[in-house]
């Protein structure tokens, strides 16, 4: 292959200017960065490279946050439940979480802010019922053998990233604390300083902000644990200042309540509340007006303005309608699958696309004995598989480039995965590829906001996996989505409830989660005019999936509310006494014609039962129903109880899109016929590309986009081909 | 072993009169009786020994349910759901039920008992809107995709018990047909026909009645399958001459949505409304009285009394403390495992008390091939264990002589079993065994009145077991406690939060059930006076034991509202954002001391974490804590979350409830070490009995009533051995 050039971001680092010299061939590298932790030398700068500059603004300067403890970002926490017994209550505040990262707000009012909550009835107690002094809440008046807790402000005193890099990868540096830009002297601060950070850098090509203002949910317990995590959550933009900006803007106030909602913190996977939507808001209108205030400062220095999509990325949500008035000019994700490639590749917004490869080039990952090949490779195949779909335009890493350089063969793996990618890019012209006219949308609360997003539901907490790295386990479909020729969007309730024309926007809906979450939808099932759209809809020839807990509510003696249309119940032990349907097996399905020799699935027990004689079952385990299908009236449903990522399940997934959309007959256009190996036309370009997704040998059929079979193709592991379109 | 003779009652049948006579000797047959089907010959009936004769009233007599269409029996059926789509909706109403059993109620006006519901949203269809004409109802104006059902009533015109056997033993006789008892003039009939039966029975000793005025539930459809069952369910007792009665009485009108309660039709596992509360009341008062009005008849011809607790039953609850009234003198139960022996030999009432076992003599089981010998010594190692801590009186077998006539091995096997439970009977005096100093109360929504009743939860429907036989899988805490030295009671919810101190009765509570059902408890757990008195009572010494769901109910951020007691939570998806507890893991715990070897599950995923970090984690599967013991102020609790039955789990149930009442050291106590087998003392007549429950040879150490060592012991398989107290 003829060595090509360009598209790729190297971490440089200064000391190893002998090992960039010589990535800049073999990777053809057209970009240097910094990272976290290194320094770009002269000696770098000098290259004539464009280069990247990272900065995190709000944990940037050290000095502020030392002076004016008031400016740090807070948080609610919660103590544990304690039991009141006739005498009084004392809750330590502090006991149970990390004071390395926490310190007790003690400068706003505590009887303003704080909240004692009797668990055991929901109700706040009077503020006269409790006494604050030295770090302790008594509560000195309650009810016998009830629960309370106390909702309280805490002050971060140390950065979460600066933290994780101190636990993960030893750093032993300064504790970095950040500022909350919330407040209008913080903000001035800030953007004054970020003015001189420009003026320091005139060699910045490109300034990447990582990210902007708020972290995302990260608290640490007194064993520095990371006990709550969500990626998407809000709860720590807060504080008093930004509360009651709130109040005035909205009308009406917050509690602490309001984050820790009925016990429990708020995050992605519950449905929201509309007082916490409002929150979000608020947020994000201050965090679009601060990203576009630093995104014209770079703009007037003459540099191009570059996302992370990281760390402090709250508030800036790349899918939200209001963030195209920011201005960015290049969206920079961290990939390890196909969904974060999606994650990217289908921001709604004309910008330049980044990734950034796993793994990073960190202690944790690149230490003796290691083999960082296998996470790159197995990560590849499933970012590769994606890009098929939707391109992006540039890759990346990032860390210490001296730490990876111990390992040559890992270098020469990158060096094939980026001759890869600009081949790909090449040949393809770097266009979306064809896909079946098919619009597939996935139904939940969050709609296009959270699109790209995945959810396992509880099996997630019982995994032990890497606490940094999200690894997927059960249920992923959007993995399974994002290599498959369809359209693919994102659809919420309240949309259907505003307009239920927007159903046919989409041939096929898909709503996946657990009973309860905001994936699955909650009690919003419990909506007639919900329910009744989508079951219009399915009799006027849509396609139903659903799987796990699909339209899940218990409600006038249904789980799925859309039972009709799924066939199959959930049993919840309120109809033990009631026997299942009477159901036809059919084993032979067009569905199931990949998966003739198993395929994974979460449990043996989905305790789903067939409610309806004509319900096609597909996959079982005795009574169990795994698969089923059922045609209604016009439309089509299918259930599936769990969909883990493999080849075999993104086939069997595509295949159940293809029954529902009544479109069977299509199914081999732009088609190979083996699981482990995928193909996609690019139209334009006049080439078909067919990848073998697998560490071994694959023989294949592939199909046209008439639909014709082309040839048998044989491919070496890992192997991409393009064969010609005439 | 001295032949001995007594306590036992024959399935007599004309014909057999040579087996008869040797079985008299063999299995020392000190009674006879005739059973559904079979009849005695006056030579049977001329051997001079007590003779029980069968008679269900209600199905007795064919010629008034053949007369009298409308005294038929009723249900509240509900038609499938159907989809309004702006056209008239026509719900056919037999289409989906066995019309060998049903025909439809036309004789009571349908507008005025009929309910068609929207079971999209709940509300019922204004009559106006339907019209019912051949058999159809028709929906003429709905709400465009809103589903509906129809409620309305049946006649059964084949007796529930009659069509069973035609199912299930091939009888080719006529379809008998029952009678509702409910109208005066039917309950004069039924009594004027008793008369005459009484009269036309000289020789009966004992009237068996099988058993009284209402079938339990359950529904056949249109393919003869049993797709309702409810051994409990009171929704068969109901025709419109008992509804408008009951409004008389109670004062307000029932409608078919009380027995299909938001579209499930109301049954044991479900906590029931007030209303169904009402309407088992009323029920029970007219079972009362129908029962009294026979007794005393029967007592009047000088016979005695028996309720056979079978098919009729409904209504006449041996554990209603109104039961007492109605002077019955004997108690009959089938009893294939410990919990059914309980369930007669724990009757607050003073009378005899009789087991009928498994199998029945009849041509499901006893048929070519077959080996009737091992259910039997099953079920009897289960029924000896119980008996050795509550006693009965009797025991017997049913059904056609003449079938296990062929079997001879089966017919001596049985010579055993009754030679046993005589020995067992004089060597201990037939009185209550030794109990540790611990009452055990189990807490459902039931109390009581379900003593020894068993849930096995969702595992139940997708069982695949013989439709006729309880067979039960899933956890079994019942037989586990069935056969422990400890005080078992059982209490209801709404007992305690009558009288918190009702709870002082107990030393130790068990809930167990699944999320939402009666015997967990479901919303109730959501009132804080339940919640506050169970916790105080732990705090003042109590030990909680949790099984599966126990105090489950999704409230202020937790599901178990006793999680501060058990230590544990489940997750349900809404807290995968946070982390488990990190508690101890304490293998080696006194709960554990006999399950070393490994113990069954119901599944490896109990999706239950740990909250507390003074939980003990005492067995788990990665994260999935199976059992946790954690020690609250002055009580004690301990979270399992699944106990399936066998002799371990039994084992280490006693070893959870000795542990969480605090009586570690009073567990060898009359205690056998090997799991095995069990020990139990008769203090009055000063002897141990221990029994080997398995079909291997076993070695034990044994223990006194003081605690000490007594001896080792080895026991045959199957043994039961008697050891003196000196």
């Amino acid at each position: 292959m003829r060595k090509t050039s360009g598209r790729v971001t190297l971490p440089a680092e200064s000391g190893q200017e002998q090992i960039i010299k010589h990535l800049i061939k073999h990777w053809g590298v057209d970009a240097i960065r910094d990272s976290d932790g290194t320094r770009l030398s002269q000696d770098l700068l000098d290259m004539g490279f464009p280069v990247y500059s990272t900065i995190c603004l709000v944990r940037a300067e050290q000095s502020w946050p030392r002076e004016h403890g008031e400016d740090l970002p807070q948080a609610f926490l919660m103590t544990p439940r304690q039991t009141f017994t006739g005498r009084p209550l004392k809750f330590e505040l502090m006991n149970d979480w990390s004071t390395d990262k926490y310190r007790l707000n003690e400068n706003d009012d505590p009887k303003l802010w704080w909240e004692v909550i009797d668990r055991t009835t929901g109700e706040v107690v009077p503020g006269d019922d409790w006494t604050y002094a030295d770090g302790c809440v008594t509560l000195t008046r309650g009810q016998d053998y009830h629960e309370y807790t106390v909702n309280f402000l805490v002050m971060q005193i140390w950065d979460s990233t600066s933290m994780y890099n101190a636990l993960t990868n030893k750093w032993t540096g300064e504790k970095v604390m950040s500022v909350d830009p919330f407040k209008p002297e913080v903000y001035e601060h800030l953007m004054h300083y970020f003015d001189g950070w420009l003026e320091r850098h005139p060699n910045t090509s490109v300034v990447r902000l990582t990210t902007l203002a708020f972290m995302f949910m990260l608290i640490r317990d007194k064993r520095q644990r990371c006990c709550i995590r969500d990626w998407c959550g809000y709860c720590e933009a807060v504080t008093p200042a930004a509360l009651r900006e709130f109040e005035k803007v909205k009308g009406y106030k917050l509690r602490g309540e309001d984050f820790i909602q009925a016990g429990r913190y708020a995050h992605t996977n519950i449905p929201p509340t509309s007082r916490m939507l409002d929150w979000m808001d608020f947020i994000q209108q201050f965090a679009l007006r601060f990203g576009k205030d630093l995104v014209d400062k770079i703009h007037a220095a003459g540099k191009k303005a570059a996302m992370f999509w990281g760390d402090h990325w709250i508030g800036a949500e790349p899918f939200d309608p209001k963030f195209a008035s920011m201005g960015m000019d290049i969206i920079i994700g961290a990939a390890e699958d196909g969904v974060a490639l999606r994650r990217v590749s289908d921001v709604p917004l004309n910008v330049v696309r980044e990734l950034r490869f796993y793994p990073y080039f960190f202690p944790d990952v690149f230490k003796p004995g290691a083999n960082p090949i296998e996470e790159s490779r197995k990560n590849w195949m499933k970012i590769r598989r994606a890009l098929l779909r939707m391109p992006v335009d540039r890759i990346g890493w990032g860390g210490y480039l001296s730490l990876a350089a111990k390992f040559p063969d890992f270098i020469n793996h990158l060096a094939g995965i980026t001759d890869e990618f600009r081949a790909f890019m090449d040949r393809t012209g770097g266009k979306e590829a064809w896909t079946a006219p098919i619009r597939v949308g996935v139904l939940n609360v969050w709609g296009s906001l959270r699109s790209w997003m995945v959810q396992t539901g509880p099996i997630e907490k019982f995994y032990s996996g890497r606490e940094d790295v999200m690894e997927f386990i059960g249920t992923n479909i959007a993995e399974c989505l994002a290599g498959l020729p369809v359209k693919v969007g994102f659809i919420s309730f309240d949309e259907i409830l505003k307009d239920a024309s927007r159903l046919n926007d989409f041939d096929v809906i898909i709503n996946e989660g657990f009973m309860g979450s905001a994936w699955s939808g909650g009690d919003i099932w419990k909506t007639p005019a919900l329910v009744a759209a989508i079951r219009r809809w399915v009799h006027n020839g849509g396609g139903f999936i659903g799987i796990g807990h699909p339209s899940a509510a218990e409600h006038e003696g249904r789980v799925f509310q859309l039972a009709d249309v799924l066939g199959v119940d959930l049993e919840t032990g309120k109809e033990i006494q009631i026997s299942e349907a009477v159901s036809q097996c059919e084993p032979r399905h067009f569905i199931l014609a990949d998966a003739q020799q198993g395929r994974s699935r979460i449990s043996d027990h989905s305790y789903v039962f067939s409610r309806y004689e004509d319900a096609a079952i597909l996959d079982n385990s005795g009574k169990h129903v795994h698969i089923a299908a059922k045609i209604t009236s016009g439309g089509r449903g299918v259930y599936i109880s769990s969909l883990p990522f493999d080849w075999t399940n993104a086939r069997l997934l595509q295949r159940a899109i293809f029954w529902s959309a009544r479109k069977e007959q299509e199914f081999t256009k732009c088609h190979s016929s083996n699981p482990a190996t995928d193909l996609a036309w690019y139209p334009s370009a006049g080439v078909y590309c067919i990848v073998n997704n697998t560490n071994e040998q694959q023989t294949t059929d592939i199909y046209d986009h008439a639909g014709q079979w082309l040839r048998n193709l044989s491919l070496a592991p890992n192997e991409m081909v393009f064969v010609e379109n005439n």
